[in-house]
């Protein structure tokens, strides 16, 4: 039913589409190089924000627009296809009707936010955070990790990076003038004939060691990981630990997905004492609580470390969003007794399993998430038609620009193709993964389901 | 009864509690020196972010701290003493209903948001504003400036700004490495001895002239002015429009007070044509509506500058809060016929108007504002006793510090001393100058004034 349309028609429609628009975008870049030509060269834009690859959400956006299945089911990008739970809801709407918590919070957070989260953490570190030098309140974990990155790097300072990558780690590692030294993960060799476990997405610990220098300042960990699904585990995190503890490394450790692991999962900071010393945990409200939009992040490290952090982030933003802080505190400080935590697991894994079986159906390779809501599919069995119409961007991108794109095309589905999350020297190692979000109702990932079984008649 | 300790208590029970807390800190900093010597210089912060000088907010709750007069009456920060109205708070409760607005929202901000204040200021640009492409939403004004800066400037660029100033601006410029060169608001000769219009408080347009470098890249503007009231004339705007088209100087316009104005109030963009194509207007829904921790704010400008502000957005925080865009998109579109501008002004120029009676009881004269928030208000008829126990950091900043300490010693009113916004060579222009909020309940507003009545036994 949603590819009602025959099959030429599905294939030429775009193109048609696309010539059309694509003229229209010539002769509106013609005109805006004419005006840029007249344009004092005094008011052109820093180098940081121009000459820039189009993004990848501009990317689907524009694919979404011009296929012929419409409306797109879109497994792209990671918002949450339903509301926080109630009590959080509620929280936020009565917060809305206290003065203080609709002005500025202090820079640091709210008070009640911060001891909140304090305690919430406390039973992992295996001791009492303290809300006042321990805990700060980022604008999302995004501006969070920026603000670490300017807490901490000279221009020039050296920044580990894992690929593939959250793609807003590079831009917030730059704007201070960080230089990123990648170090990829590398993806199970049978990949592309079998599904196996996200944990055989491996770091190889002597690559790693190679590409510290005397330069190293800080190190960017993600897990569990987006998009690999990758929980690290405890041997791998201890192996990351001994290097950053002998170089003196910061540890800036992205564990926004921390309340969705199928599998054990360790935070760093908890490792040891040494290893603590030199972390820094980002977490996410709009990632525990299904609320991508409220914006509201933080940071949790010693005070040696996160006094820069709140110094910075108080720079960038001044203070973060007050009323729906104030909702987030209630939120953890009922989780528990709402059993929430335990419900955001089972639905999310249920999810998970849910949409995959459409792998198995087809016989496509997955790495089985070991947390987090998206998953990378092996599509290496998919044969794109040779002459099928790819926009000359397109056409220029690795192969899973090209899948993603014939996946909206055919079939209306969005999803992310990961070689984003990649630089092109090693990008040839994700071209045939594709990353599917499932934080989605249950009748939308059936539908999305429904869709790419219409990828069979493309399959070997 | 707010004064109801002895006097001699009131003089040095501070003290006594300084002396302690004094002790303890300098504990606590030996300690911490201790600890950082022991701790690898490879932790060590950025430049950016270390060594500043205790902020001005910082040193008001620490003199609030330790004043005798509890609680203290908050004049200092800009923050409201109310709620918005309903109508904009009953939105954002339904927003947090809506899966959507709860969810990332675009980049450049939701497309309800950007059509209602394309549609609020088109009337006043004379033209129809394009909400796709010449209005962005950032996460309050704040970080929207730091957006400009990030989208022009480039390590060595000049950015005139006039002092005093709003003191986020200076770390705002200097994050992408900008140079900021500093032109004065000159105060009123007779300041010390009558009460004038802010409108007295006046830019030296030859010594504008002269600081216009080659590397000027950008002018910061902002009228209704904080701290000083001034609504910038129609002809004063002209000049500073001409000198950035003669020398093509982008001009970004803070205009966070632009519903708050008791004179009539031009807006820079709309001077020419010449001028709007080099002018970056900034709005803020926190001051618009009552709700500074909403961190919602945005920029409207032509696109060939606008696309690069929305650029660095991206990178910063990615996307701004969601449901209280949505709330702040039905504040524009309600506001006219809930007669809610023509409220807001009437209600602040009575809160203006309230509390300044004081002044007139007491003699003391300040400069009337023509718009905004706050007034500032010459102390220089005010004796501080010669040998008044001020701590060593309030001892070695100029009169208004002092002055500041004094009053939330002796009478507990909070104010904010302007020196913070002005350059040490500047300093002794504003040192005599004390910054109230009015944007407080008028209960609030009568507390404050028997307070400051107190003033009068210090008084000449």
């Amino acid at each position: 039913m949603f590819l009602a349309a025959p099959a030429s028609s599905t294939l030429f429609r775009p193109t048609v589409l696309k010539t059309a628009a694509a003229r229209a975008s010539q002769t509106r870049t013609r005109a805006f190089r004419c005006c840029a030509a007249a344009m004092s060269d005094k008011l052109k834009p820093a180098a940081r924000v121009s000459g820039q690859r189009k993004d990848v959400w501009s990317f689907i956006n524009e694919a979404a627009e011009t296929s012929p299945n419409q409306p797109i089911v879109n497994m792209g990008q990671g918002f949450f296809g339903y509301n926080p739970p109630p009590f959080i809801l509620d929280a936020a709407k009565k917060a809305l009707d206290r003065v203080e918590c609709n002005q500025y919070s202090p820079t640091k957070g709210r008070p009640s936010l911060r001891k909140a989260i304090a305690n919430a953490y406390s039973p992992f570190w295996g001791r009492k955070l303290d809300p006042e030098t321990e805990v700060t309140i980022t604008t999302g974990a995004n501006e969070g990790m920026l603000s670490a990155f300017m807490a901490f790097i000279e221009p020039g300072d050296e920044v580990i990076v894992f690929e593939p990558f959250f793609d807003q780690y590079i831009s917030n590692i730059e704007m201070p003038g960080g230089k990123i030294v990648y170090v990829p993960m590398h993806p199970p060799k049978t990949g592309a004939t079998k599904t196996s476990s996200a944990a055989d997405w491996t770091i190889d610990f002597d690559e790693l060691e190679r590409a510290i220098t005397p330069r190293t300042k800080m190190i960017v960990l993600n897990t569990p990981h987006n998009p690999v699904g990758k929980v690290y585990s405890k041997e791998e995190l201890q192996k990351i630990g001994d290097l950053c503890v002998k170089n003196q490394i910061i540890i800036l450790s992205d564990e926004v997905y921390d309340r969705l692991y199928y599998v054990p999962f360790t935070r760093m900071a908890t490792l040891s004492p040494e290893v603590e010393r030199l972390t820094l945990t980002v977490g996410s409200a709009g990632k525990n609580f299904y609320a991508t939009g409220w914006r509201v992040g933080w940071l949790i490290g010693q005070p040696h470390l996160l006094q820069h952090v709140s110094a910075a982030h108080t720079r960038i933003c001044f203070s973060s969003v007050s009323p729906l802080q104030e909702a987030c505190a209630v939120g953890f400080e009922q989780a528990d007794s709402q059993g929430f935590w335990a419900e955001t697991i089972r639905d999310m894994k249920a999810k998970m399993d849910r949409f995959n079986e459409v792998w198995h159906e087809l016989g496509m390779p997955y790495s089985e998430p070991e947390g987090g809501y998206f998953v990378l599919v092996n599509m290496s069995k998919v044969r794109l038609p040779e002459d099928y119409p790819f926009p000359p961007h397109v056409a220029s991108r690795p192969r899973d620009f090209k899948l993603a794109w014939f996946l909206i095309q055919e079939v209306g589905v969005a999803a992310i193709p990961p070689t984003e999350f990649y630089t092109d020297a090693n990008a040839h190692m994700a071209e045939d993964y594709i990353r599917f979000a499932v934080c989605k109702n249950d009748d939308v990932l059936e539908e999305a389901k429904e869709r790419l079984r219409g990828l069979k008649k493309y399959m070997g």
